[in-house]
């Protein structure tokens, strides 16, 4: 049976139970049916939800996801139905794709595989999501998450000192971040998820990516960002290490982001607002996504230091700076995590920042 | 602010939101609110929702959730309410779940945070769940899925003999999934998530368990259990290694199990029952879980030896076969995949089974 084959059964399998559509969000049957290997090992994402699976009679098979989410091909057979998930605007992940999903599953008899194909689909009256409110309340680290996100920084800084020794000419991407997954456990005594990037070269300048088996070499530059979640509490961190010699240009780009990210640090205080923070370190450089964002029991909570954004900085606010520069050659991306105090704020982050 | 505190600020939320409840289900909320770390890693769970936070004016704050994700301590000032997920009987997690999400948010105006806590809530007519007929339906292997086991199982064996090369006296059992994760993700040239027990001596007794930065002594049996996920398919395999020297009871109860091993494969072939096979290995030993079960786009899928099980095993099924052995001392698990095959089984995994 080829992917088009399982899908007109499961379709059969939905029509035997009455339903005209069929809605599948769970990632195990997304993967048999579309052969996208729907990413998991983060969790839900904060910007949307994972790829979706619509199935209906003498319609094309659709797979409704977050562009972020795009498969490198698309597979056989398959209509991709991409919408903005991540990105500098306001967060309408989850909106945009009820929203699809409504347009192509709406007003029929639905067979779902999940409760979360159900909640995607479903909007009674009554019931109302308080999602967005309760991850503002998440911004303010009282002492307990503060201290969860000291511990989760000190396993990152172990991870971005083992990565940066592991690369070397030879080394693959994929070992790479190996090494320094081993060091994050082997520091925090127990296993962690890990949100990343590892990348070198050319690789870099799309601003990140998943390590693969390529081999660094004498003049790369790996961008490496690195986001291990231990005891439930994300750190976030990212450098970019010289692989042997680099050339000025490298060196001369490296220099800017350092300086945007000490401008970032002086201007971090209570009361400055989070549009003006990232206007403040954007200038000049050019990269496609936010300046910072907040971290917690999520990889990605407010405060978001985006273009615009009106959210005032208050104390007790923890946030992952990140400004960069990718050219067609190479990317540089320098974060540290701060703590919003009085008057300004507190360097989190011990890793290395030199090339 | 302490956890207690945080949960009557997100009820507030909820009741300004005119709610009189409130359903998390999103892990950052959850582990926020509950200190709980939901685990992530592996994506939803085959067995059952992950832990749901039910918070409601006068009441105890309650976490819903499976057995096996009980934590080691009950958090400050929450009720724990599990519920049997993971099992040898019908899985029956989802239903459980739901029936006590409506015991103690039904009938009041609930606020929730997810797509995922609106789906657990609500059971709207005309919505139908197929999530079961699609799992029966992803048994049976056609040949891209095969190719995909295959795959899976080459970069498992990899895992597995990095581990046991890993597992000397002195390494830490976080080390030792360390070297085997990285071996996998290095043969697969990509990431890839992962199911693991990683635990030696007397913490093997109680059948696995995630690694901790206790190390390896001779003498111990280090009990490795690797399902790495490659592109969207998930491989799976166990084996027993010693650290040193090892005693005589250690040497007979791994032959004990070996031999349950031999029988499993000679027990499965194409008209056998689940429940047949599972009486036939299971005999004389003590093992409080299945004997085996599907892999494929899910760690867990069917068809599932259990006792009692009426599934007919078919032609392409593919079932990891894992009996066990377990004392106060130590723990010793098998498990090879095999594929079932005119007249019998063939064995898709190359790990060592050797202590």
């Amino acid at each position: 049976m080829s992917r088009p084959q399982r899908r007109a059964a499961a379709l059969d399998a939905a029509r035997g139970a009455g339903a005209e559509a069929l809605v599948c969000a769970d990632p195990a049957n997304v993967h048999w049916l579309s052969g996208v290997p729907v990413a998991i090992e983060t969790g839900p994402s904060p910007f949307a939800p994972p790829p979706v699976l619509v199935l209906a009679v003498d319609e094309p098979a659709r797979l409704v996801l977050a562009v972020e989410d795009l498969p490198a091909e698309a597979p056989d057979g398959l209509e991709l139905v991409p919408y903005e998930g991540f990105g500098v605007g306001p967060p309408r992940g989850l909106q945009r794709a009820k929203g699809l999903l409504s347009a192509f599953a709406g007003g029929r008899r639905v067979a779902g595989d999940s409760p979360l194909a159900l909640g995607l689909l479903d909007s009674p009256p009554g019931y109302v999501d308080i999602g967005a409110e309760l991850g503002r309340g998440r911004a303010v680290k009282d002492e307990e998450g503060l201290a969860e996100v000291r511990r989760a920084l000190a396993v990152t800084d172990a991870g971005q000192a083992a990565a940066r020794a592991a690369s070397a000419a030879g080394a693959s991407e994929v070992e790479v971040l190996g090494a320094a997954r081993a060091a994050m456990e082997a520091d925090a005594g127990e296993r962690v998820a890990l949100s990343a990037d590892l990348v070198a070269g050319r690789r870099a300048a799309g601003g990140g990516g998943a390590p693969t088996s390529r081999r660094l070499a004498d003049g790369d530059v790996v961008l490496c960002d690195l986001a291990p979640r231990v005891g439930g509490t994300w750190g976030d961190s990212c450098a970019a290490f010289a692989v042997g010699e680099v050339g000025e240009e490298v060196r001369a780009a490296r220099e800017r982001v350092a300086a945007a990210l000490e401008r970032a640090m002086e201007a971090v205080r209570p009361g400055a607002l989070a549009g003006d923070v990232d206007a403040a370190v954007r200038k000049g450089l050019e990269y496609p996504h936010h300046t910072g964002h907040g971290i917690g029991s999520s990889y990605y909570e407010e405060p978001r230091l985006v273009p615009g954004a009106g959210t005032e900085l208050r104390e007790g606010m923890v946030i992952a700076l990140e400004p960069a520069l990718y050219t067609d050659d190479f990317g540089i991306r320098l974060e540290h995590v701060v703590r919003v105090v009085p008057g300004g704020c507190e360097d989190l982050s011990s890793h290395r920042l030199e090339l």
